[in-house]
């Protein structure tokens, strides 16, 4: 294992523990309870929220802050993968090596699971422990629901549903692929200058748009050469459903190489940042260099 | 028609001329578009708009901003009808007469559906068009997600689906509609308040608790009474499914009387604003004679 690798792993650790401490502790239906905290218990990289908190180093914010915005943003990418992997959208039965939360229980306490999460994550941003500043918790809210919603997320699943149906060319790939998991990317980078109060959020606007779609092109690229026992889940998918990726516009070796280029682009920016963003660039590096 | 009736369709339809406008301007994906409009131009009586909207008046919020946060709890409402009325749900073809949102589109499109919606009413409460001031917006998004989360609706629609496979008690009958109906009944009565920088809640959590009960009683009543054609949708569900609700508990005269009481006490509580809530005792009337 990399020493990246177990930066990681240990992080996730850390923020798994503070994560699902979050969970409501009332519980009126035993049921929701538990396939809430089963969702979560399967664990997962938290790579949205080892970007959120790396960067918030960056701008001099509190672990304890930074963990709470990760929260919410983790929170909103749980409740996408629930509702994803239901029968009605993508249909599979494993994630991470486990049943998916519908398998596990059935579809409508899955989709509920997937709607209190969504709740839970504006519930923790609009709670003082965020941030004293209401103005500031406001700009996270606004944020991630733009970036979750119908514009961001939830129009890019549409579309890679859409995608089964009809051929798309590259610039509608590009499209679904900012939506669908760029959105959450963006999120995950600006976070950190919000929480310490900056306004100009081009710099890491731009950084995560070259870093999401390096990891859009890496998660293709692992599906296509990925061992399913690995990656705890079904390889393939993209290329049995006759989908269009980047990779069948490409072939393997120009998106690799565009992978490549586009992380150099992220890391390029954090130039200015000096010795201060050294941790960053090793997990953006590690974004393309992962075997799962 | 009565004059009340009148007054609510008045309402409902300088409202929706709002509320519609509300939906994403872009559209990346004209499926997802046009399902999350057609969700909407299906109508509604607005009932928590409109008391939203009369309690804010008492306080002296201007219209406009009572209007916004009205629009963001019917979002929920809606999204929750959406997701309510799939086949893994409570399996419903139609509302108010016309096809559920699944049975227009697919499943895929009505579980996107509501997941949009819910981002876009937290998008609307973020933004400062709803109030100037940030503490007040995240006030009401607290209270909002809390209410729809799974302490509140979420929760309730939970337990009404595992009420088909057990008898409840009263107490948790109780419950159930006070999580599943009553929390956004909540909302709509104390956004007002909020919106004023009131923040003793104490009068309108109380008001709101009878309104929620009685309002759900006289529906159960319509349910078990209602004509399908006036209606718009599939009556005696409840009888149907062999689920336990008030009316099965006490009796139609009895739950009737309950529900007669409780209005009783919801407009005792408005007496300290004397003529200033004329509208709103009519409208809490209203609720429970109704015939649809």
């Amino acid at each position: 294992m990399t020493e990246i690798e177990s930066y990681i792993i240990n992080f996730a650790k850390k923020f798994d523990a503070f994560f699902i401490n979050l969970l409501p502790k009332d519980k009126f239906s035993k049921r929701l309870h538990s396939a809430m905290n089963y969702s979560l218990t399967v664990g997962g990289k938290r790579l949205r929220p080892v970007f959120l908190v790396e960067i918030s180093k960056i701008f001099g914010v509190s672990i304890k802050r930074a963990f709470r915005s990760a929260a919410a943003l983790e929170f909103i990418h749980c409740y996408s993968l629930v509702h994803d992997d239901l029968p009605a959208m993508d249909d599979d039965d494993l994630r991470r090596g486990h049943f998916t939360c519908h398998k596990k229980f059935d579809d409508a306490t899955a989709i509920l699971v997937g709607d209190a999460f969504q709740s839970l994550a504006f519930e923790i941003l609009s709670d003082k422990k965020t941030h004293p500043n209401p103005e500031i918790r406001c700009r996270l809210i606004n944020q991630l629901s733009k970036a979750s919603g119908a514009l961001g997320m939830v129009g890019g699943q549409m579309l890679d549903l859409e995608a089964e149906k009809k051929k798309l060319n590259i610039k509608e790939i590009l499209l679904l692929q900012k939506l669908k998991t760029g959105e959450l990317f963006r999120f995950s980078c600006i976070a950190g200058p919000i929480l310490s109060g900056e306004k100009d959020l081009k710099t890491f606007t731009k950084f995560a748009d070259n870093l999401g779609m390096a990891f859009q092109i890496k998660d293709d690229l692992l599906d296509v050469e990925g061992d399913e026992n690995m990656m705890g889940k079904k390889t393939k998918k993209d290329l049995s459903r006759g989908k269009e990726t980047l990779i069948s516009f490409f072939g393997k070796e120009n998106a690799k190489r565009k992978s490549e280029e586009l992380i150099k682009n992220s890391t390029k920016l954090l130039k200015p940042f000096g010795k201060k963003a050294r941790k960053l660039i090793e997990l953006t590096n590690y974004v393309i260099s992962r075997n799962k």
